[in-house]
């Protein structure tokens, strides 16, 4: 017979179903025991006279008659009639799964990776991730951007060969890509125009803090035929616009479980755009003190801003000077065509427009160090025409902890890396 | 002014438009001259007077006016008023654009690949393979699956260790992951059931044929609460069917341009179903000689029996005897609850039911003469309750090149990576 889940067991009164599970808790009242089952969609108390000795977290499937009972969560009950242990689990469970998972430390939480995400709020995380990877390609697509899949193993580094990880490969060294950068770049010379990637990225910085990881998932996007980083603005408006609306609509539920809430589409459309030089007076007069660049506590500190002067916690900072942008930025006089987008004191986002021009990027490439005859593969995207393209990159992991309030990044990756951690 | 992309010129008669793109073809007669002007929706023939020296793959923007001619490609034309060039191409163009590319050897398009793409053809692969993405992921979460994205960057290879890239992790050594098996059966073990992940997979062989890469896209699938193997073909004919359906419906052209066409859902419904003792008997009774495993000879002999038999170039060969499968496999007396699926003579899936019992796991590790205490991570996910499961993996690169009868799958990969390819 069928397995009904456990969402629709409501809809079962008076019936005779099966479900299948996880135990999730046991209690004993006299010669009663409720058995609390678990599977993706929800958790039914079961009702049982005389069950089997059961360890929290076995795998049971049970047949039972579904009874109205007010006092039960979600209002039924099963009377369970028949039990069978798919898997018995050990006794000696490391970790709690059935309690709120705010009461164990980032470590705990990680080191138990196995297990801890076993608890339904832990777990909530990822369906959203999931339906975030979902909601971004719808509106890529309706864009009209085609999804590509670039290799992450490069020859060389895109931004000067710092921070990268050396990957033995066969009789050479290759490197694991920081960003899909050249080959987004070069997708849209070759004619596609408009291409997204959802891939891998690694950092190897060895920094520790609640905002890094060294692996992580770099949403892509790169637009061909700009008239400058503005256009770029707009878009990364209308693909969270769309995300965030998503989100509010479908996984109130999971907001709801993380006491947390997104900006609505008329408030992502009001996010200040402003330049460096403003942003650095923001702050210079709201912090009292001379500041020279944007650092994690200018970032909040901004969004505080925002949120006071145009009512979302979320604001473009646009104009960097040329010395803090790549080499492939576009220079504007003294300053370049990129922006980042800070969301709740997190720089989420960062992009603009490209050098398209084969002798400006050449000359680029020279004033930054860095060698042209090294970038050969590189350079000939835009030795045989190019159009005036610009893109950026949304941190997943940052987007997700930034929804949802997570405290640490790592609880935004099922299987997070830093520097100390590569299992499980 | 707003530009008209080429495939929408035909709704605008007698009107004056703007267009932008690169220049694919210059023909000359007389005074006038042709330029076929290429963006990423066609190519349309536009008219000149006395046009400035361009070279071919420049980037220009146009404005004309559309005529109906229904000698030009398409049925119309634009007569050029204005053309701005957006960025000239170098008039050495290492290898030709406007080609078929089959007149090209497979080095002459890969090491020329930032180039090669360009050409129309070429760059309809990738928009296919955009599209099977979509297709794939509305497929998964039509049937209630989780997308989740796994870490690449292992401690350990969870199949003994062959054939796994090295890794310098800060002062440790890591390797590339080969599949996300470990995480799959994880995340179905702790609770989400049904998950599936888009994501690289690294095999450091040194092959060196037209089915093998370094580096692909595996679509992964894990299943929880299956009965047998035959509940992950079942699914692996919806999604395929689903796929297949999507492709005959929105990507006829091109198919057209590959002169290619993909089975229906209900020759895909009938692919046989054999044990890997029945295909050994088939080919040996078919190539006259006594077989003893499936190479790939025998692989594309079993897809012409289909062919013959069934009507479809596909075949399910189950029941692979335990030592010609990994560790995790759910054996059944001296075979396996395993699967592979080929497909127009290659094998696109390997899948099959998993241990979920921790006891019969540990045993088969031993007997595999492996380490179970170098296992904790894995074997944890078993310990503490995990339900009956199983899963495959679809090579996208292999269902691509499948699809439009591809001779290398490495035309079938952006930027593929082989053994001694690594750039661009």
């Amino acid at each position: 017979m069928a397995r009904t889940y456990i969402r629709d067991v409501h809809e079962h009164i008076d019936e005779e179903i099966h479900c299948a599970g996880w135990i999730h808790r046991v209690r004993s009242l006299g010669k009663i025991t409720f058995l609390l089952l678990r599977d993706r969609t929800g958790i039914v108390q079961t009702v049982w006279d005389d069950p089997p000795e059961l360890t929290l977290e076995s795998v049971i499937q049970i047949s039972g008659r579904v009874i109205k009972n007010e006092k039960a969560p979600g209002g039924v009950e099963l009377q369970g009639t028949s039990l069978k242990v798919l898997s018995a689990a050990a006794p000696d469970l490391p970790i709690p799964i059935n309690q709120d998972p705010e009461r164990l430390s980032i470590e705990a939480l990680l080191d138990n990776r196995m297990l801890t995400l076993r608890n339904p709020k832990i777990r909530s995380v990822f369906y959203l991730q999931s339906d975030i990877l979902k909601y971004f390609g719808e509106y890529m697509r309706s864009r009209d951007f085609t999804e590509i899949k670039s290799s992450k193993l490069i020859g060389s580094g895109s931004e000067g060969g710092t921070g990268l990880f050396e990957v033995e490969y066969f009789d050479r060294k290759v490197f694991l890509a920081q960003s899909p950068q050249l080959y987004k770049q070069a997708m849209v010379a070759n004619g596609m125009e408009r291409v997204f990637e959802i891939g891998a990225a690694y950092r190897a910085e060895k920094h520790e803090t609640p905002r890094h990881l060294n692996e992580y998932i770099s949403l892509d996007i790169e637009m061909g035929f700009i008239e400058s980083d503005q256009d770029l603005m707009d878009l990364e408006v209308g693909i969270l616009s769309y995300i965030f609306e998503q989100v509010a609509g479908n996984n109130a539920d999971i907001l709801a479980e993380w006491d947390s809430s997104v900006p609505t589409p008329a408030q992502m459309a009001a996010a200040p755009r402003i330049s460096h030089d403003e942003a650095k007076n923001i702050l210079s007069e709201r912090l009292d003190k001379r500041v020279f660049e944007l650092n994690p506590e200018g970032e909040r500190e901004l969004c505080d801003w925002a949120a006071e002067t145009a009512g979302v916690e979320a604001v473009f900072v646009h104009s960097f000077p040329r010395k803090k942008r790549p080499f492939y930025t576009y220079p504007l006089d003294r300053k370049t065509m990129s922006f980042d987008l800070l969301f709740r004191g997190l720089e989420i986002t960062s992009g603009g427009r490209r050098i398209h021009d084969y002798e400006m990027l050449v000359d680029n490439i020279r004033r930054f160090g860095l060698d042209p005859e090294q970038m050969q593969d590189y350079l000939q995207v835009f030795r045989y025409g190019c159009p005036p393209h610009g893109g950026f990159a949304i941190g997943l992991e940052r987007l997700t902890q930034k929804i949802l309030g997570l405290h640490n990044i790592k609880e935004a990756s099922l299987f997070p890396r830093d520097r100390k951690r590569v299992s499980p």
